[in-house]
């Protein structure tokens, strides 16, 4: 278990993801790690964790034993008791778990507008991670980047030059919109939500993977980059989850450095 | 109005999207027009219609005068009364919208499994149509189709040859584990849901953008294009749309018929 204080009173939370790479599992993990939640994160934790990834989405699973349907693909949730029949539910979609563990956990808002604006700004921020995603694979996810090179640095340089300004632009006008409440820190409300945590590793990753474009580009959105980003990385569970060996390094999963797709 | 079964019961919703294309705005339609919900489609409706879409993506806002948020990109719902203090809710991001809607018309299933069960598909779904979209823009949003065509045959051939059967197959599996309740004609539980007109959605864009394609592959899978597909079609309410003038052509949108990205 990779943390305890809620163990007593929170169902055993699983998550099923890829191991060894952050990517999109750890918008999952960064909303078990603000909360303080227990979760066995199956694939980083035990030997055969793999297998169990493996089989939500196995190709001739039409239902599992407890009534669940097959997961297009990883990440998915599994909640032992509290699926149909007090059988594990499994939750798969990024955006949908979000959604579940938010109003779980507390990080879903605190009335209706905010549920759905939440969820929304998670989404947007899925979006752009996606986009991340097609700079290195605008051709196929099925082939080695080396054989898309040359579109991908077509498809780099109109996401640095127009898609990155508009998705921070976006941002930073949301917080701004909401700064009465806010401050500055959080995107919808007075508290952290799951918005901010999607927000915040999807710009992180991007510090990672084009860091002279985002160097560049940090002064022209003050409030993103200057008041929010540290803010949600000093939260408290955040804070010791960022500096523990639970946080993977970024590699070859949705950012990858490559020098020649950053700005030059 | 677009029908006004629901009028005296329902609030006033307006649905702010582009005018003249089905585009992502038809996945919001759809739920309207199966529920027999009134509803104001602005830019289509109104002849200044298309500044109240501008506004809520004007890259000057940050807050409206309701308190909403400003919106990524359409499309956008608008809920006069439903938002803080009893002011206009504006919600973005069509899963947002559509798990809004769905959960007050009664398309978002019976209980915490189906919900985000159905929210999941229906992301799954959403996700198919953005891969469509990629297939004429791979490249770059704000450029022409003809300035990026060598990268659209590359993206369309692993799209038809990778994606269309992976997403086909998944569906044709959540329909066959659902057959008990569902009879393969819906996705989750015993009656139609957004996922399912979503999914359909997807489905009839595809056969309109590559129909040589599709036309090979629907015999696959028999439960999705035989079972599945015409009952959504059928649906009362969406039978009576899709042959009305409120249902508008595919055109130059997400679904773009060109023969060469096609099956040869």
């Amino acid at each position: 278990m990779s943390s305890n204080k809620k163990a007593r009173t929170q169902p055993p939370y699983e998550l099923l993801y890829w191991p060894e790479i952050p990517g999109r599992g750890e918008f999952i993990r960064l909303v078990f790690e603000a909360t303080g939640t227990s979760y066995k994160d199956v694939s980083n934790e035990s030997k055969d964790g793999m297998n169990a990834v493996l089989a939500i989405k196995a190709e001739d699973l039409t239902i599992d034993s407890d009534g669940n349907p097959p997961a297009f693909a990883p990440p998915a949730l599994r909640v032992p008791g509290e699926g149909k029949e007090g059988k594990a539910l499994v939750l798969y979609q990024t955006p949908s778990i979000l959604l579940y563990l938010g109003e779980k956990l507390g990080l879903a808002g605190e009335d209706e507008a905010d549920k759905h604006w939440i969820l929304s700004h998670a989404l947007t921020a899925l979006d752009l991670n996606n986009e991340t995603h097609d700079t290195h694979h605008p051709i196929a996810v099925s082939k080695y980047y080396e054989d898309q090179k040359g579109e991908s640095l077509k498809k780099a340089t109109d996401f640095r030059d127009n898609r990155l300004p508009k998705f921070f632009g976006f941002f930073e006008r949301v917080l701004k919109g909401n700064e009465e409440h806010g401050q500055g820190k959080y995107l919808v409300g007075r508290k952290l939500s799951y918005a901010d945590t999607t927000v915040w590793q999807v710009l992180d990753g991007l510090k990672f993977a084009f860091p002279k474009e985002l160097e560049a580009r940090e002064k022209e959105f003050p409030t993103l980059f200057g008041t929010f980003y540290p803010n949600v990385r000093e939260q408290s569970g955040l804070k010791e989850y960022l500096s523990s060996d639970r946080r993977k390094p970024y590699g070859m999963g949705v950012f990858r450095h490559y020098p020649e797709l950053d700005r030059q």
